[in-house]
């Protein structure tokens, strides 16, 4: 049984498997076909974070697929009261098929695991998100960015950035990641990723100014500077990110037809222009809509690993 | 493709059409006939504002039709999180087949439906709550009270009073309402009752006497006075809405074979004795589970539009 | 049609029956069968205290029969709203097919009751816990133990105490029950219990010392000492509960092969130490998984009960 927690897990093969599978799902529901893969299965969905792209596309997959999905908020259930995660973790075990978890720290969705005699699927921790960079590298091939792809993470060395550095690390593409000072991204995901990108070819680099990540870059991203639970930190914050923002000026000195992808909600006038969100805002739903499509794979992944 | 945002932007024939549907619905799951019509589409349900009703007979209505409805709370979701609702509207878009919010302004609604490329339901803003008529008037058919229809409508001129001059003024019956001084429908919207009622006959008029508006009318109805949001104001509120109540002796003016609505929640003692509500509850909750019904009968026939 | 309130309504044959369908349910469940028993019909769950094992295992559960199961916790209903209850189950019976509650007061249930044309089930009050005990003895009879079963209920008097009352009496199993001073079972609950015990030929007594009801006994059980609401009494509370933890020395006491039972969520080093509680988890986690096939039961029989 395998769990989907963080791509330091899952090969280059495995991650492209999945996408591969991804694209096929995507393409017969453009057509209004719906391949019932896990009837009569149920997703438990634990959001300890609330969510509006990760609940949507996760109850919205899972129905499609066939089965139902359970949304449980800390506020309904007793996780809010202390219960034990391990003892959560077995008694969902005993009742649902898989189990989707937005939470905190990674070491919760490690704890969960243990316990778990069902596949973990991390819909989010203050260390990774996953299941969005799927989303964006799907979004990179269909845009036809992936051949030869120079991508630049402009911003805040967040969970995205990790994500970033495992997606590229494991792929093997160039990446370059420009944070502010006392922001970079977390330094034991950056040993991993320089790890991982010896053996794929990847080129990793760490850009002091943001201008020399963006430029040339075929692909740029960024996340908000203001995670939730940061909110006090706001302030201080924006003006550390001075110099940050994704604008017009900033994109200009990427490729000509390059794309801006960001997995929302985005703060205009902060770490993205109104106008540089709205000229891109194809690309932009294009990768939010790709959740739906990726999350449904990695179930249906997961579910044929189980059975093998 | 059409919205259902106000009864303002449906002709009388198509409110007629949709309540054609809803009974022929009706009298198909009185059998336990539930023809799929929607079946694989997912209605995505924004509250705002907490509900029963609209809740209930939404996420029925929809599993019922054979699709699934996504309950989304604003606690649940990010726009709770000050994300613009031209980004939720998008997002959603790419992800669900149908949206239905229940919300405070109507421009909340009109701004959504503006960037969203799937039909919005509106399920009550502070303007309107245009489902509920249909209800009403359903039911209002089902009594056999439309032939001459004089409805009256007294107490708040809140969101049910400015629909109910939608819902006459278009299907043109007689409606005369009466509120407190202080208290008016929007001015807005009857001027344009006035404008639909030259077309469709209906007579408006507007009682300082609440006993003026019931007597002889085949329908009396009313609203709590004091809605969500409104807390504050209650007492002042009872003082300036006394002699408003529909009791024993208010309801003695109207005809005899009157029936009495109501959206609910009722207060007892407030806009309606407990007298009054006891002995028309079979009318009211009647009324409450003709929701469902003609809520199918939309979610049809919006799905109708999209494809012709 | 038959309500599902307490097991005080319900006689041994009648209980039997129930468990015996959960049996046939689980074994059919377990090859991955899900008769659809309750096909296209709404399953109304109302929450006034957040759960989450009810939770789950209804939602999953009417799912698995066909049905849908729709959660709503008070935050998103009018309920909060101060609606008086009969009215919201007048409407929820126009609009759905069973009610489940999860509440404070057993009255509430009797009020819903008398006003809902659809059967209602209790998913806990604060007088009973009548779904719980059902699992639990369905788990007593997977392990063998309900011949010359001798139960031992170790804690606070509370809502599983009193239940343990009612399904002793009314099987006719002995049952001791030791609670400290002032946290006695319900009066009411024990003299109904006695009485109900001459017909079935059950003993029950009452231990002040919880040594002497743990002896010898073949299943022992307890609950958390400080449940939902009384968190401001916890200190009082752990200092009156003194030398009532089932920990090691005193499982020492029971049957050989005795069983551990707890409803969870468990609090270690209070009720139950940690070492009995995981030396005991597969019975504790089989007990939690039989919630989901004897609430399946209990659906199912109420409906055929509606039929009938």
């Amino acid at each position: 049984m395998r769990h989907f927690l963080t791509l330091k897990d899952f090969s280059k093969d495995e991650i492209l498997e999945i996408l591969s599978l991804a694209v096929k799902i995507k393409r017969k529901a453009k057509k209004g076909k719906f391949n019932p893969y896990l009837k009569d299965k149920v997703l438990g969905m634990i959001f300890e974070k609330s969510s509006t792209r990760t609940r949507v596309s996760f109850e919205v997959g899972i129905h499609q697929l066939g089965g139902k999905g359970l949304f449980l908020s800390t506020d309904d259930i007793q996780l809010g009261r202390g219960e034990p995660l391990k003892d959560t973790a077995r008694v969902l075990s005993r009742m649902v098929d898989m189990v989707m978890i937005r939470t905190f720290g990674q070491d919760r969705l490690e704890e969960f695991a243990k316990y778990s005699s069902v596949p973990l699927i991390s819909g989010l921790s203050d260390t990774y998100h996953p299941m969005q960079l799927l989303a964006d590298y799907m979004t990179i091939c269909e845009y036809g960015k992936d051949k030869n792809l120079v991508a630049a993470y402009v911003g805040d060395g967040n969970n995205i950035a990790n994500s970033w550095l495992m997606l590229a690390s494991k792929i093997g593409f160039e990446l370059r990641i420009s944070t502010p000072k006392g922001y970079e991204a977390d330094q034991d995901v950056l040993k991993n990723a320089y790890e991982f990108a010896k053996k794929s070819g990847s080129k990793i680099s760490i850009c002091e100014n943001p201008k020399d990540a963006v430029k040339n870059a075929g692909v740029v991203t960024t996340d908000t500077w203001v995670s939730m639970g940061q909110e006090d930190e706001k302030e201080k914050r924006i003006k550390y990110f001075e110099g940050f923002m994704i604008d017009k000026k900033m994109m200009a000195l990427a490729k000509k037809d390059a794309i801006f992808l960001h997995c929302l909600p985005a703060y205009r006038g902060y770490e993205v222009s109104d106008e540089v969100f709205e000229a891109h805002a194809n690309e932009i739903f294009d990768e939010a809509e790709n959740r739906l499509h990726v999350q449904k794979a990695v179930m249906v992944w997961l579910d044929r690993q189980r059975k093998n």
